[in-house]
């Protein structure tokens, strides 16, 4: 059986996409085994039982293709590729919801996605234009938490507050709003959206009619935060429930 | 004046290294002009006032060399660099630090950077091997904040636990230490160390008995958190003294 040349480098109009490495291989298969057509080994590669037994039980081949490997594992060191068929995903209209607003970087993507995961969080609205969640390099980097997440894109931020309805509370993260709030001390209610802008642009001022404005407390000596570190701290907090006693950010 | 052969590709073994983009090359001007050898412009760059202040100031040169830039700038967007003088530096024994065992990637190096001086965090000490916070990548992530930071490498934990001395509490961010208190509940103290491992292996069990290990809450949905998130809400936890009020992370 020959498949060497059935998979091409990743297109985002592709049909299917795939993951890189055997960790988010094994969360692929462990999360959505139906929609994986393929399964590449290297040849060196010491398969791990639980690759073996789920692929067993939902009859995925498992291919030894060296060649494959090496053109799609781009520099990286990778020994074990799943390939799967792209699906369409809706997010629960009844949860909290994180928003990304134009997120540019798939590496953020990727650890945002699991952080998210990390911290109960599991649906994703991604405002158009945003990376794909399905490229290779974001499923790398959400550690396979890609396939536990529900994602939805939407054309606009419009549309969105459209979607979610009327009774729904939305904190957007920026430095510059109206409300000098932070995310210490503001009310957090039991369903929420937490919005975050672009990486280099972050969230436009027009947005602030749709919700509240907070912020995380950060010294001066920055200009911002990360955006997947703002994340972090912004579902963290919103998770746990937590409340300040005291703040005390050096600057 | 041709500089077009003075600076090679960076090298762990050279007395200089240089920051790739405009941003992290204003933050080494603002923070350590003396440092500074050179700052090499793009003949299409439209170099910023406070660039020509501050060079003009401390008597930089500012040399325009495409050739210069596109062989050092490695794909990326960069149309300024800044070369500059590797120092020695060390770490306040005064201070809170945030200690880094083994640290493998240079990104989240230059992210965790970043993260500290945004939260008020001014010393990082680096247990060895560890990567180096003068690679040029390491100093992009940090978006410059590199030069605002104290850092010290230690040849091993019990190195850097000699050098703090016995009046230091020690937290060890671990999901399988004895103590399963968490980030949340856990008692701050006024100094502290924050002590994370590798992003692969994360922190020896061995290392539990030079302080308390503690854990950040997550779902089992995940293996962990990546090192990054993990230390910045670790961080902002400690810098903010926060307190719980009730937990919900969904499982």
């Amino acid at each position: 059986m020959s498949s060497k040349n059935e998979i091409k480098p990743y297109k985002k109009t592709a049909d299917y996409s795939y993951t890189l490495g055997a960790f988010p291989t094994i969360e692929l298969l462990k999360s959505r085994p139906e929609i994986v057509r393929v399964v590449y080994v290297h040849s060196t590669f010491t398969v791990p039982e639980v690759l073996v037994e789920i692929c067993s039980t939902h009859r995925i081949r498992v291919v030894t293709a060296d060649r494959v490997i090496e053109r799609l594992s781009d520099k990286e060191n990778v020994f074990v590729i799943g390939v799967f068929d792209k699906y369409e995903d809706h997010i629960q209209m009844s949860e909290s919801h994180l928003v990304l607003v134009n997120p540019s970087n798939m590496g953020n993507m990727g650890t945002i996605i699991r952080t998210c995961i990390g911290f109960g969080i599991n649906d994703l609205s991604i405002i158009s234009p945003g990376v794909d969640v399905f490229n290779p390099k974001t499923v790398r980097a959400s550690m396979g938490a890609v396939f536990r997440i529900r994602h939805e894109y939407f054309e606009n931020f419009e549309d969105y507050v459209r979607a979610v309805g009327e009774n729904r509370q939305m904190f957007l993260f920026m430095l510059t709003g109206e409300s000098q709030e932070t995310v210490l001390e503001c009310e957090k209610p039991k369903r929420f959206s937490l919005v975050f802008g672009n990486e280099a642009t972050g969230l436009s001022p027009e947005l602030e009619k749709y919700g509240k404005s907070i912020i995380i407390p950060q010294s001066d000596k920055v200009d911002s935060l990360n955006l997947t570190i703002a994340v972090g701290v912004g579902t963290f907090m919103f998770t746990n429930h937590v409340e300040i006693t005291k703040g005390q950010i050096a600057t």
